[in-house]
Parts: structure tokens; sequence; C-alpha cells
């Protein structure tokens, strides 16, 4: 099932809006005969690609599967239904599929008389597809908030100069869990001080241009994406800035044209200029400023979007944290003071300790100098 | 070396003024025969420990030393003597002695006849002894600033709270590097806020009542101390309050008598009633505000203070720091946010990010549910 589960991560970043999966089949004798993973949208599930390449093998074998197998007919067909016929005896699941959509696999399998085994390395496989998961049973988009920052928590310096308090090595990780992400949003306090592109850009050498302009527009959006072996991604999440009264300037890098971008304004905001140059979606205000971010959600939600990496600036990720709209943060910590500056996170609604929000680590790698911190709100939400 | 080194380090917290020292001897056919550490001020030399459990069969065998051997009699013989006497025909040393008065002890050895090496694991048997090759080469005591933090480094809440942001196993680990240390100094600021006691106190079932009243008197201090082994450590730092007004209450639980305390004011205050309570030494003011940090650490050397705590609060070590006086930080940081509240550092001259203090990670390590990270200013000061 480890390995079901490394094979299933290889799929991040493409699969969207479907979950990532993997699948080891071995044979009667229990020999590995066929492995898989789901690598894009629209492409053959896990199962499948293991079973083809277990073929006559698989008869009698036992599949590991990271997701409950689907039962419905989607774009490809149900993949119980290839386990059956493939003739596997055995199913050993990680992690149930809450998707009426597409539950039941199970069900269908031990009635056709496949012993079925699920919740093996659940809790591991589920944090491989929290994003999916919590889209799933939450209704919204699985949110990671991001930031950079020194051992003190500042963002900047007291001038407003921020770059760079990280290291390459951190920045091209960021690059990295952007292309990971389906959408990523900035508040509009970030796009007037930093003008930031908010594309997804590989270092030289990993076979995209470093800071060139966006791909074709074509190729973006959250649709069918070609397969992620041999060509390095190239599609470019939705860029997304929460701007309550349109203050987005014509000029700014985030109306390019190098990927879609959706501009979040408030009802009665006079958007015109702004809406032939990128699309604008109207949501409530709230007090005490800013629109409705969990509106915000649900609109992304309708748009299957189903991985979202907030970039902040600080006001905007204290209001997601009080809202308890996120669900990992990602910090990379340089090993820096400053002593003055800006915080990494603004007003969250915790005014004294018992208020804190409490997270639980996750993960903790050196990333160049630097460390990166992977945290996770407690209690955990039931993924 | 490695093992001389893991064996120096037992000597941590004890040892001080005199280093952490670290010795094995192998006879002459490579079998470790003796194994000795330096336990306390005045005890015997970690050479004469191994020496003496290697008896007959330290003849023509090598001796690892993470310090040069010394060439003075100081309260014990000379051990480059020793040495020789007892026949050992090669010594590895890893760092040499920058102390003018101990020095030499290789050169003897060599006159006679003996191998020696020097810089083997220098850099790692250097950072173990890091505190008393700062006060040798420095001329001051070595500085840790020690803060716990969330990750968006606030050390209390709006409010001012702050008790607790980070685990008992992360304050647990504080009381350890109190009683490594020889002094634990703190603002005012820290006084009047919290009014530490600023004393060791392990946690229950560490032999050592938890937040018992102080020890008594005569065992404190930084002179000679019984031996580590057996017994649980039992001295107290000295106390340290930078209190340019002498504002400290008299009922200040840094004034209970539980260790000695030193409260260091400005030349021109008024300090009569401190001075019945505790010692009182005065510095000079300094511009923008507070008295002279590198006067202090002058201060505390001549005392024979090795290594120094610095507790905080933001606005002192903001000051330690911008004067250069900040050797290692270690910050314990909680899997926590609070977006508002007093950050853990204060203003320390940097003002734009080119000013940045820059440090190097030297470890990460889980305590309890929070990380424990240690650093280092870079470039780092040759040790
Ligand atoms: N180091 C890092 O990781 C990092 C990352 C990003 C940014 N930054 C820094 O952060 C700074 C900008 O941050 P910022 O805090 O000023 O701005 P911000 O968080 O990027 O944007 C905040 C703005 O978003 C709008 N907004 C709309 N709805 C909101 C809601 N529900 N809650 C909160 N805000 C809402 C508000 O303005 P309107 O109401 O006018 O729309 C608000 O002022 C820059 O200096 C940038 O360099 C650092
Ligand atoms: N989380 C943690 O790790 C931690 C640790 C300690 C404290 N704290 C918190 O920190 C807060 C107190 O911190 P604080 O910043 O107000 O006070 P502080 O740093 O403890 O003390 C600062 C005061 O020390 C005096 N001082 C004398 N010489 C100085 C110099 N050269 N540079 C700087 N200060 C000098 C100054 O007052 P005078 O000139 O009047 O003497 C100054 O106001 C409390 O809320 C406490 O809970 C947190």
């Amino acid at each position: 099932m480890r390995r079901a589960i490394e094979l299933a991560a290889r799929g991040r970043g493409t699969t969207s809006p479907n979950p990532v999966v993997g699948c080891v089949v071995l044979d009667a004798a229990g020999q590995v005969v066929g492995e898989g993973f789901h690598a894009y949208a629209g492409g053959p599930h896990a199962e499948v690609v293991a079973l083809r390449a277990a073929g006559e093998r698989a008869r009698g074998g036992t599949a590991y599967v990271t997701l409950e197998p689907c039962a419905h007919t989607g774009r490809t067909g149900p993949c119980a239904l290839a386990l059956l016929e493939a003739g596997i005896a055995r199913v050993v699941v990680a992690v149930s599929d809450p998707n009426p959509a597409a539950a039941g696999g199970a069900d269908r399998l031990t009635r056709h008389g496949v012993a079925v085994t699920t919740g093996v390395l659940a809790a591991e496989a589920a944090r491989g597809n929290a994003e999916w998961l919590t889209s799933v049973r939450l209704g919204r988009p699985h949110v990671t908030w991001k930031y950079a920052a020194t051992l003190d928590g500042r963002s900047a310096a007291a001038d407003g100069t921020s770059q760079w308090i990280t290291s390459p090595e951190a920045r091209a990780d960021v690059h990295r869990l952007r292309g990971e992400a389906d959408a990523i949003i900035a508040g509009i306090g970030t796009v007037l001080a930093d003008d930031p592109r908010l594309t997804v850009r590989r270092p030289p050498g990993d076979g995209v241009p470093a800071d060139g302009p966006g791909l074709p527009a074509g190729r973006s959006g959250t649709g069918a994406r070609p397969p992620k072996e041999g060509a390095p991604a190239t599609r470019q999440p939705l860029r997304v800035v929460v701007d309550s009264d349109a203050r987005t300037p014509l000029t700014a890098r985030v109306l390019d044209g190098g990927a879609p971008t959706l501009i979040a304004v408030a009802a009665d905001a006079d958007a015109d200029a702004l809406a032939s140059r990128a699309e604008v979606v109207r949501l409530a205000r709230r007090r005490p400023y800013g629109i409705d971010l969990a509106g915000l959600l649900a609109e992304l939600h309708r748009r299957q979007i189903v991985g979202v990496l907030l970039e902040g600036g600080p006001t905007l990720a204290g209001s997601f944290l009080k809202e308890g709209l996120i669900d990992r943060v990602v910090g990379y910590l340089a090993p820096a003071l400053l002593g003055e500056g800006a915080a990494a996170l603004g007003p969250a609604g915790a005014a004294t300790i018992a208020e804190t929000h409490r997270l639980e680590f996750e993960d903790v790698t050196p990333t160049g100098p630097d460390l990166r911190l992977t945290a996770r709100p407690v209690p955990l939400k039931e993924l």
C-alpha cells in the first residue's frame, strides 16, 4: 500500500478535479505484476493501468488501491468492473470513496465474491488526497496558505523590502506548490505592493522558461490535461485576486494573459474596466472589511477548483484563518532575524492565548538554507 | 574522536569556567582501553581519567582528545606530562587550545617524540565547546538567545497573555538550557511583566523539585562543583536583570534568594534599596536607551561566566543582536498562529532586507508537539 501511495503522488497537480490514485497488482503468488497511477483527468484510472500491465497474471491476485475503486461509468468504465473482469481475488483499499456518484465499488466487488479490506494506511493515503477529499466532503476547495518569513515571523523589512527573505531553493519550491494547485489566490494588498505574476515558473533546466511569458490559453484551465510523463507540467492555475473595490491596475501582471485570471470584487464595485481584461465575480461585502471568502470558495468549487494556494498577504490570510478556511499551512522559514517589519500573518480573531489557532506539524524539510514547515489545523478535519 | 566528543558533552553545564573535554585511549593494538571526560571544574581532566582507566595498557597506544592537552599546571598537573608518563605514542587532537596559559601541550608532546595530529573533527568538537572557545577567544561570555513563539513569530497574544504558547516538553527543555548556563539574563520588561524566577527547575521525576525553592546558596555560583555522576545537577546559574533605573521590585521572584542575583543598573541609578537584596553593578547609559551590554558581558567575563542564556524579552534581545553579541539562537516554535500580539524580537538595527541578520540552522529537533530550532549567526565567528 505504501508503494501505491507513492504511485498516487505522481499524479499530484494533474489529476484535478479527480483524486490522485495509485494501484499495485500482485499475482496469486504475491509477486508484483502491475503498477499504475491516475495521471490526468480523463486519462485511465490507476487500476486500469496496473491491470493492463499485469495482464493474465492478475487472475487470482490482489490489488492494492489507495482509494475505493469507482462503481460508476465516467469518462472511463467503472474500475470495480475492470477488477472483476481481470479475475482479481482480493482488493485492499486505503480510503473509502466519499463521493456519492462513485461510491459502491467495494460493495459491488464483495457481491461478486472478491475479498475487500478497507482502511489500510488510510490516514497516510488521505493526506495525499487531502485536496480532493476536502472538496468532496466539505463542498469547497482545499486551501493551502503559503508564507515566507524570518525566524521572528517577519515577511518584510521595516522599509517594505521583502526580496528576498528566503532562498532560491525555497522560491523554486513555491513554484512546485503553485504547479500542484488549481488556483492561486492573492489579496489586492499584495498585488498593489508586489505586482506578482502568480504563474508557475520552473527554474532554468527544469524544461520550462524561468520567467517567460505565460503559456497558450488553450493549455490552461482545469479541464483535461496532457499526460505528465515526458513533458513537464505546462498548465497554469487560475489566478484569483480578492479585490473588493476593483482596484487592480489594468497594467498589473496578473492581467498579462499568461494565465486565466478571476477578480473577486464586491457586489457594488465598479469593475467595468477590469471586466475586459479578466473574469469578474461579485460577492457580498463583509464586516469589518472585505468580501465573503466562503462565497468565493463556493464559486471556485462550482468551477471544479479542488486545490487552492493562498499566497497572502497577511491581511487576507488572517481572514481565511479566522473563518476556518485554511486546511494546510506551508511556511518557508529563513534562518534570519529582522526585529522590525510586517508580520507574516495579520489579525485572525485570536486576541488571547486561549484563542490561538493550534496546528500540528505534518512535515519539516530543509529547503536550501531554509526550512519548510507544513502544518494542519487541529483538531484535524476528518478527511 | 566522535566518541570523545560524545564523552566531552557529558560535562556540559558543570565544567565551567573550564572547557568540556573528552578522551579515548587505545592500546598499541587499537583496542579502546580507557575513556574519560572532564566532569567539573577542579576535577580530574579527561586525559587523566582515561589514562587511569587504561593503566599499563596505554603504553605505546593512542589518545584521542577533543581539545589540545594542557601544558600548564593548574589545579591538576599538566595533561601533556600525564600522557608522556603513560607512554602514549600518538595523540590525536580535535581543537588546538587557544588559551595562552594552557597552550603548548602539542609542542611539548612532539618534542618528546609523541606523534601529534590536530584538527580531526575540529568543527564538531568546537561546536561542543562553543561557550568556552568564545570566552577565551573573544574575552566575553558566549550568549545563547532563547525565545518561544508561534509560527508567525508572536511571543504573546494581543492581550499580553503568553502562558503557554509552547508545550511542557519545550519548557522542560528550557530548564535544560538554563542548567547548562552560568548566568541567565532578562530585561526589566520581562521581570515586570512575568516576574520569572529564572532558576533551574526540573520536571517531577527528574530528581529535583519541580517548582520548589532555590537550593542552598553554598551550592550555587560558578566555583567548583560536585561531580555530576549520580546526583542530579544542583547548581543555579547567576540571575542577571538588565534594569537601567533599578526598577526591579523588592518583591520580585529574582530577589527570592533561590539563586545569586545581579542587577545591572545605569551609573546614575538610585539602587540603594536593591543593593541589600542583590549585587548591583553599574554600567554606562547608551543611546537610544538602556545600558552598555558589552560592558555587562565584560563584567560577567571577569566573574568567570562562560555561557549565558539570554531569556529576553524582545527589546533586550534586539539590542544584543544589533550589537553582535548573540552567538546562538534557540527558538521553540509552536505549531500555532496568533496574527496579533508582541513579536518575539524587537528592533535590532535591520531596517531593510539587506541588513537582515543572517544565521545558519545548526539543528532542528521536534520537542513534544513543538520544534526546537538552533541557529548561529553567519558568517560564523571562528571558534
Ligand atoms: N512573505 C510572504 O509570504 C508574502 C506573501 C504575500 C504578500 N506578502 C506581503 O504582504 C503585503 C501585502 O499584504 P496586505 O496584508 O497588505 O494585503 P493582502 O492580504 O494581500 O490583501 C488584503 C486586502 O484584500 C482585500 N480583501 C477583500 N476581502 C477581504 C477579506 N475578506 N479579508 C481580508 N482582506 C480582504 C482588502 O482590500 P479591499 O477591501 O480594498 O479589497 C484587504 O485590504 C505586501 O507587502 C507583500 O509583500 C508577503
Ligand atoms: N516568549 C519568550 O520567549 C519571551 C521571553 C521573555 C520575555 N517575553 C515577553 O516579553 C515581554 C517583555 O519584553 P520587553 O521587550 O518589554 O522587555 P525586556 O526586553 O525584557 O526588557 C527591556 C528593557 O530592558 C532595559 N534595558 C536596559 N538596557 C538595555 C539595552 N541596552 N537594550 C535594551 N533594553 C535595555 C530597558 O528598560 P530600562 O532602560 O528601563 O532598564 C528596556 O525597556 C513580556 O511580555 C514577556 O512575556 C517573552
